[in-house]
């Protein structure tokens, strides 16, 4: 079975904005890369529009100290005038109200104090190109990558593969992580001009092939199987649900440069596996509050993937179901989670590539 | 007063798309002036994105045909390889996951056929440059400048004011439209290339002063009248509901141009005032459905103006008042016009200008 993910990835009218402080926590570390490859970009003449492109923006709020970090660092080298376009990209199915609403309002907006950059957005999948040949000087991806382009194949025993059981289903999604990984790169070797860099920030698995997130996803796994059993959704709906979802490993994220060095016109110059700080976890240490560590473990889940469980749902005509199963397993999920609150492991990925002709 | 418009414009969820039929029908005698202005502009050297922005997009099926017959015109003269990119503005709130769709789907769409073609969107106020300097090859404007930035004052006795007997608000409301005409003007001036050409197409008031649409707007305010004395919605609510739009006359059109047949870099080549076609009233003349005419032409109020005049009810906590609202407006202006069908009055503008430096 082959799904194309055309559901909304992300949670929308703000909720995401509101719950991502696990991305937003786990990408600060990769923000000195990216201020890196701001640095060393070769940048076009100075009457062309300096391009950065934000892949997988989601609602725009986790985008604002990356792309501020990095226009500074433009700046320092291309002074004050030169026009600098950041363009975010994320599925159509996006809430890009709320990306606008938020680069309008947020005090963090980078287009309050720079009256020369200028923002907009693509609504398309970025496993395809989406913007002209040899135009982006600088790419940023955090927290994006690892959804893959589609579900290759039902999940019998979880809803994320990395704790099955099923060695097919395992290799089904690592063979669509690897392939996802190469079109990405394909596409922004056509997009990236001479000399831009990217860098990507995603979810990795660690030396021990760990995916991390154990405790979150089991009681997710054992509040919907509860479900299950209280009849509120079937055995079937829940066969559906997969968070289409690879943490990749060091190996994997390096294997199309192998060969030859570079890959879609591109040489890695950065990469490193490393763990996410769980500040919802050092909270705890400090508070000892286990709702709150359940609570908030769970919000992030609710904003990040309930909705892709949610289109698993058999429509019957009632809207109201949807809303009841989001609130019943964000509810069962946080309680679960609170009778034993535990630090959860966080592994990603930085990587900064260059363009190479 | 002065209130921004922050509401929604236009109605979101693709019913803009779809009971817009009178902007379709109204802006195909521009698309050969649009033509004739992507034949005239001077063209970025091959290396560069040629640059079209469509400033007022709404949900983008609108869009499609005017955007096709300039990516034609433009590839006669650039050929096929050079990137073109095509940029939809409008308000945050405009329902951009509806303009992402029609742009992925709608077999008419201008990026199945040319892979050379991107397109992006910016959710920003095109009161303002949001677009960098020197960057915009060929602008296009649809059925958008006659939305003001911002409501000058209360219009006692109407909802349009081009229909009131209030002299002060008719002079208030035409001083807003000509500040609201420079400012788009001089943002278009910056963000034009040198050659670069815009084309507007706006709502107008013909030689007789007449805004036209005038049995629609009367069915609609009789409407209004009928639910204060229904007691559903209050006098203060009615009095606060205001539709701001301005229908300009040439010589409002031309005013910034009259002292030195320039402004903000900008030259008119063409202007004339014209009528639209009334096809609801045509499509009435063969298949005298009385009914169906009243229904078409209060669903097009219902997509273009009644998310404009429900932000003026006041939040009372019951969510369903605002769709019984639009539910009955719709239903009794509907009912009234087609009591006794007569053609529509569509006063537009059609303008061409050309940057010169």
């Amino acid at each position: 079975m082959t799904k194309e993910i055309t559901s909304a990835a992300m949670e929308g009218r703000g909720r995401y904005n509101r719950n991502s402080q696990v991305q937003a926590a786990g990408q600060s570390p990769a923000v000195p890369m990216l201020q890196r490859a701001a640095q060393a970009v070769s940048l076009p003449d100075a009457q062309s529009p300096i391009v950065i492109a934000d892949y997988g923006s989601s609602q725009g709020h986790n985008a604002l100290v990356p792309m501020c970090a990095a226009i500074d660092a433009l700046r320092e080298r291309a002074g004050r005038n030169q026009a600098i376009s950041v363009v975010h990209v994320d599925l159509p199915t996006n809430d890009f109200t709320a990306l606008f609403e938020t680069l309008r309002t947020d005090p963090q907006t980078y287009l309050k104090p720079d009256s020369a950059v200028f923002a907009s957005a693509i609504g398309r999948s970025f496993y395809e190109q989406i913007l002209p040949a040899d135009s982006v000087t600088l790419g940023w991806s955090s927290w994006a990558v690892q959804w893959l382009n589609q579900v290759p194949c039902i999940v019998p025993d979880q809803v994320q593969v990395a704790f099955s059981a099923d060695l097919a289903a395992k290799a089904a999604f690592h063979r669509q992580a690897a392939e996802d990984w190469q079109q990405f790169l394909l596409a922004r070797g056509k997009e990236l001009r001479n000399g831009g860099r990217l860098v990507v920030l995603t979810m990795a698995v660690d030396e021990q092939g760990e995916f991390g997130y154990r405790a979150l996803l089991q009681s997710m796994y054992a509040s919907l199987r509860k479900m299950v059993e209280s009849g509120f959704i079937t055995e079937q709906e829940l066969l559906r649900m997969t968070i289409p979802t690879v943490g990749r490993s060091r190996e994997e994220f390096l294997a199309p440069f192998v060969a030859s060095g570079h890959f879609a016109g591109m040489r890695v110059e950065e990469a490193e596996i490393f763990s996410g700080e769980d500040q919802i976890w050092s909270d705890f240490l400090q508070d000892r509050d286990a709702k709150s560590f359940g609570a908030r473990w769970s919000a992030f889940s609710r904003a990040s993937v309930f909705p892709t469980l949610t289109s698993a749902l058999k429509p019957d005509g009632n809207l109201g179901r949807a809303a009841e199963f989001i609130a019943q397993l964000e509810t069962m999920t946080a309680a679960r989670l609170a009778e034993n609150p535990e630090p959860l492991l966080i592994p990603l990925a930085r990587i900064r590539m260059v363009r190479e002709r």
